[in-house]
């Protein structure tokens, strides 16, 4: 292959892959925005790609198909949820529940972070592949390392209980708003899910 | 107004309007149908007229417009829920939580109930018009005859929180189908959700 052949397969351009780490995060954050403005079925490689200024052989390069394309950029809005709040999973166990309740909350209150959250929730609804993506990354990060500090039988579906509790509340209170759920003070709803949240993780 | 004015405004046609009762079925069965493949951005007043074989003038005499006829829809779908299982909230109220989750993971196992209600939710996740209509519902049917049975504080918020449990377990094992709970055998669910149902709803 040389540099007249035409520039849409194989490696990235040589003009651009002088910057590609540049490139690569321009991608990413672009996935970003066009996956929560459209949703995964509204998305294309080819809006992604004219979003981040670059060919449509660089995202393909980078990432794969949309599907990967989007696993990238689920995984990088998650980031926060997956790396930062250790203390969650660090902390003494007897207080677990009310730490992942009040992250979950903290986390959709602030509309910087419940924008892309919500649309990775209406992607993983509507789309049987969003939703396997969706899927793989609570599986393989999110639950598995809360997973791992519980020493009881059942301990996956014990978390996903605990999760389900979290996912109807935010469901509820953020996506649907139902009231007085949808206005009541995060306080009074973390004293009544906490414990269930708890409950369901240790419970005997 | 006489009969030669165009068809596509007023009262229906004369020549319909002989089976009345018969065509308002017939729409509203064509709504659910339609609504459940398209969902509800997709789906047009003039689309539902069409599957049920009437002038779409007929539809907007009955129903109004595309939300009106979207709420009579999901009304018809969630009646069994509104209405059949009386038990549910007669029954002694100290197993109104078990047999609330038995209901919701009973009407969700059989595919019949679950393909129209997975499109309710798909329409309410992604459309703030689908959703104000699911929010209505639910608060004037579904959680205000639970909830006038309950005699302690806050128990609308109690009652949302409940619910929020079922829909999470229902969103989880359904929807994004996360296992084990996807493949999980029911007793076992139940035998965990029941008593924070239970609990939501009763506990001091």
């Amino acid at each position: 292959m040389t540099e007249a052949t035409p520039r849409r397969r194989g490696r990235p351009p040589r003009a651009q892959s002088a910057d590609l780490p540049a490139a690569r995060d321009r991608i990413l954050d672009a996935a970003r925005e066009v996956f929560s403005e459209r949703g995964y079925d509204k998305t294309s490689v080819r809006g992604i790609a004219k979003a981040a200024g670059v060919d449509p052989a660089l995202v393909h390069h980078y990432f794969g198909s949309k599907e990967q394309v989007f696993e990238a950029a689920v995984s990088v809005t998650f980031a926060p949820a997956m790396d930062a709040p250790k203390a969650i999973e660090e902390g003494p166990l007897d207080g677990v529940g009310e730490r992942l309740t009040r992250f979950v909350l903290g986390v959709w209150e602030d509309p910087v972070t419940r924008t892309p959250l919500l649309a990775v929730v209406r992607s993983a609804v509507n789309n049987e592949t969003a939703a396997a993506v969706f899927r793989r990354i609570i599986a393989t990060h999110v639950l598995r390392r809360i997973v791992a500090r519980l020493a009881v039988p059942d301990a996956e579906l014990r978390a996903e209980l605990a999760a389900a509790q979290l996912v109807g509340m935010v469901m509820l209170r953020h996506v649907i708003k139902v009231e007085p759920l949808a206005s009541a003070d995060p306080e009074k709803i973390i004293a009544r899910v906490a414990p269930v949240v708890q409950g369901h993780l240790t419970s005997p």
